[in-house]
């Protein structure tokens, strides 16, 4: 019997709990697993890698690709690259926050696209999350299918690539109850936008996270820094 | 009398013959020019950005970004990154040639939009030429179109950006004619994908920079390796 070779999925993998669910999925769903990760001069870059390669790791991928892109500390105009400007932590707020970094998304994408066709990847994973999500631009349906037709019209014929994105319709809630449900290792990954030793549990992304948590009747499995409020 | 601000336009200049030109068809057009550079890590990585740094003193221009994305190294499957690969010096041939790097342009013009965003840019220029070019599928005019729509969906409403190819639809003698007819320092400019200390003359790149000049009936004020053959 001839031994038949999986096919190669892409997934990008922050280290957060929506890309490491999406990665479950995708080993699940019986591909081979090429993890994309960025270091991007993000305040939590540390932690981040940490994350991503616990979380490899525990999926016992073979075949990781550990990126650095260092501009976006020089392009500036967020508060996840730039340290001069405050993380809020007073709540989610209306339109597109502070902590956005321009195009984030669109760049990952790209770079993803290049290793996916030197790859011979069919398929690339990401876990933008449209509903109930900070309001990033990059992270509608909408971007997604445009951008993926501009990946197929911009690479080699041979390349067909398709963007599964399995959570975009998904509350915080569900991708809590899903992650909990495959048995994902949640107390690996890293969410909070603040570099402490502990999760803030105030930043947006804190705030979103413990909210699905709460709305999951689950227990978060990682440390915060502020007791977290009786349900 | 108040002094009327000049609207800043983003362009990608590698320092070659191309992207030199629009460069100065945009500050023909009034733009102030926010000038863009990457360092992938190609062989010519220090001869392309001395001409770029050369060419933005010769355009005055004020601000720019020299970007480094060290990761196409790594990700290797291009003759132009990957040193264990050979230029191809015997001529043009049809499909995408060894010298392609994966979605180039898409990551380019990604990064691109994240500045253009940061600094307020509306417009984006980038010397992608589709006839007479040398086959990679980043450099159509249909691709150009569909990344601006997937730009304009990922990021703030308020951005909104037009990429402008002022030589898409040119010929390389289209382009030797306008660079000399709007006095373009051509001598400044790096074409060749050869790193030595003068052009090469046989890669792809030098043989369309030849034939440009040698039908639009000028001489090319670089130096090369091998001696033009005769007219």
């Amino acid at each position: 019997m001839a031994i038949s070779q999986k096919e190669k999925a892409v997934c990008i993998l922050s280290g957060g709990m929506d890309s490491t669910l999406v990665s479950y999925l995708a080993k699940n769903d019986g591909y081979e697993i090429v993890a994309v990760h960025f270091n991007y001069g993000q305040r939590t870059q540390q932690k981040e890698l940490k994350s991503f390669r616990d979380i490899c790791k525990a999926l016992k991928v073979k075949e990781k690709y550990e990126i650095d892109i260092p501009f976006f500390k020089d392009i500036g105009a967020s508060a996840l690259t730039d340290e001069t400007l405050d993380i809020p932590i007073t709540g989610i707020e209306k339109g597109v926050p502070i902590t956005y970094v321009p195009f984030r998304n669109g760049i990952f994408l790209s770079i993803a696209t290049a290793i996916a066709e030197k790859e011979g990847a069919k398929v690339l994973f990401i876990g933008v999350v449209e509903e109930d999500s900070s309001g990033y631009p990059d992270c509608s349906d909408t971007f997604i299918n445009m951008i993926q037709k501009a990946m197929n019209q911009g690479t080699k014929k041979e390349t067909k690539l398709e963007i599964i994105t399995p959570l975009v319709h998904l509350t915080k809630k569900d991708i809590v109850k899903k992650s909990i449900k495959l048995k994902v290792p949640l107390k690996l990954t890293w969410s909070c936008y603040a570099n402490e030793k502990k999760a803030c549990g105030v930043c947006d992304s804190c705030r979103l996270r413990l909210k699905g948590f709460k709305l999951a009747k689950a227990k978060d499995p990682i440390k915060y820094k502020i007791k977290k409020k009786k349900k």
